[in-house]
């Protein structure tokens, strides 16, 4: 595992007053949650069901696909832990940069690890007989590749898998979800977060669609009651009164809303923002290290944003952003004004 | 993964008015949580700590032991699952009859396992080389054995390493922990949970206590975010105002209690029970399956029992009872009184 993944808050004695460094949108969080589920006392007194199946079939309806081919999971983490344990000493393709838990799953299942640039795997396609990971929208870049562009990219690679990271799927208002594409296929495992999209990571729930017989693979692999209660319960509740997806209009406005912020970041002298598909972007340092900058910004702004350095493919120079309200998008700006200001005299 | 385990009132339409299935003791339910965490959104609306890390440090404050001796995990269950897999393709031995999930999880990671009764493990002894499981006090018997007795038994064997499972520690009125006499011995897995004891299992909070070399093997198979951040914070409210222990008086009382039951259920013809140390115990029918009186149970008179007839070592007589508020225990007396009658008529 390592360290310095967003939302690290805990890692700080400062208050946090802006905290921009994780994809979680506090904007669609359910708010009638905490309260419905402290007075649904079933959920934390019993043990919940051991698979969540419940949620499954909720999951199966909600994108037309059969129960048998839907595994609920604690965290889209626990996903990843599965799929590699599920194969097991073979062989892993991971293009960079990218979210750090593919490689980490990978390497705690002993599969044999090749990380490569993005733009060289789109050229020189996938070796075959491998998972290939790719998150999509892509984390932290914020780039989107077209549904079907996604799938000639693996299916270029002789018996390769593609396990389609979609936990970042509802933070685009481009298409960007295999979903409507599935049919049952044995070679694509699309992996999902609904705790991300409804701003309720804490509770810890994400699931696979896949092939009924790679779903059966995976959950060979699989510990009972993984998921807790309260997270089956909340996932039931957000798609029963929300849908289970956000709307295009919100999640449309927060684009916006994001490359706003990347707009006026870029006319900061010392920083340059790299577009994104997606309500979070990087930004490159002109000199400095990110490190230093998230200490200052925390220290002197109350302001969290994510160090990148530790991306493989990115260096010391690199941050991303998640812009948030614009109270905290404000203090941003100013933090950043303050720290170029800084830096130039 | 069994089907059949406690606690699954999801697979019954009838409501269930008295659930006696499971272990778990509402008695010690902290009724303030839900409502305090309902108030605390942070810990929903952000990533728990990666490692749970600051309620690791309270653990070890708790136990008086090295914060590096201890690993909070997804329930007790997570603990198992990541010690198989740190002793993948090894050796276990499980006496019988006991919890299942040890089995399910040493076979998932390749581990052989050679499951033996318990009058036989205490002649014989332990191989050498493996892993015992060793259950204390016993699920689904209720029984203990000293301390002293059970760290004997696993180091008659060469190499051997003992994994007590002490999920049911706070069940018995009986000394019944290795904790005070663990000081840091690599030979010496020790499990617990946090949310069995406070009657909160929906929210899956366990821990390992053991040496610090073994506690990074066993890390090393980890995935981050494993615990709910509100599984977290419980488990730090009940550490910090409730002392993180059910007081000996309030487990005294429950198993005196428990055995008032027991006693009752020792007299209705047809059912003999078998002794027990702890607040929950087993009884054998003379004829008839468990099955179907469970189904009757649940049918006519809401009453939840565990059906014990696939514990390996036990047969289709078998269930366990989980005493609990007295209207509970009248309803499964009543129950068991009419089975009685309606099976001699």
């Amino acid at each position: 595992m390592i360290q310095g993944h967003g939302d690290d808050r805990h890692l700080y004695e400062e208050e946090i007053l802006a905290d921009l460094s994780s994809n979680v949108r506090t904007e669609h969080f359910p708010e009638e949650l905490p309260s419905l589920l402290s007075r649904e006392l079933e959920h934390w007194t019993h043990y919940p069901e051991p698979d969540g199946g419940k949620l499954q079939k909720e999951l199966a309806q909600l994108h037309g696909v059969k129960t048998g081919q839907v595994l609920v999971t604690n965290g889209s983490i626990e996903a990843f832990y599965l799929i590699a344990a599920a194969f097991e000493g073979g062989k892993a393709t991971i293009p960079i940069p990218t979210f750090s838990e593919y490689e980490d799953a990978c390497r705690t299942y002993g599969m044999s690890v090749r990380t490569v640039p993005w733009e060289r795997l789109e050229t020189e396609g996938p070796e075959g007989g491998e998972l290939l990971f790719l998150c999509d929208p892509n984390n932290p870049t914020g780039r989107t590749r077209s549904p079907e562009a996604l799938l000639e990219l693996f299916r270029k690679g002789s018996e390769t898998i593609g396990v389609i990271d979609e936990a970042n799927a509802e933070l685009t208002p481009f298409p960007s979800s295999l979903l409507p594409l599935f049919s049952g296929d044995e070679d694509l495992i699309i992996v999902r977060s609904l705790t991300k999209n409804f701003g309720i990571p804490g509770l810890r729930l994400g699931y696979i669609v896949a092939g009924e017989a790679m779903i059966e693979r995976i959950r060979s692999g699989k510990m009972p009651w993984s998921v807790n209660g309260l997270a089956l319960r909340a996932g039931d509740h957000v798609i029963r009164e929300h849908g289970g997806r956000i709307q295009h209009e919100r999640i449309q406005k927060l684009y916006e809303r994001s490359e706003g912020v990347r707009e006026r970041v870029e006319r900061i002298p010392g920083f340059e923002t790299l577009a994104s598909d997606s309500s979070y972007f990087l930004v490159r340092m002109g000199k400095g290290k990110a490190s230093e900058l998230k200490e200052r910004l925390v220290r002197d702004h109350g302001v969290l944003i994510r160090d990148a350095g530790n991306f493989k493919g990115l260096d010391e120079r690199y941050f991303r952003i998640s812009p948030q309200s614009p109270e905290a998008n404000e203090r941003l700006i100013k933090g950043l004004e303050d720290w170029s200001r800084n830096s130039r005299s």
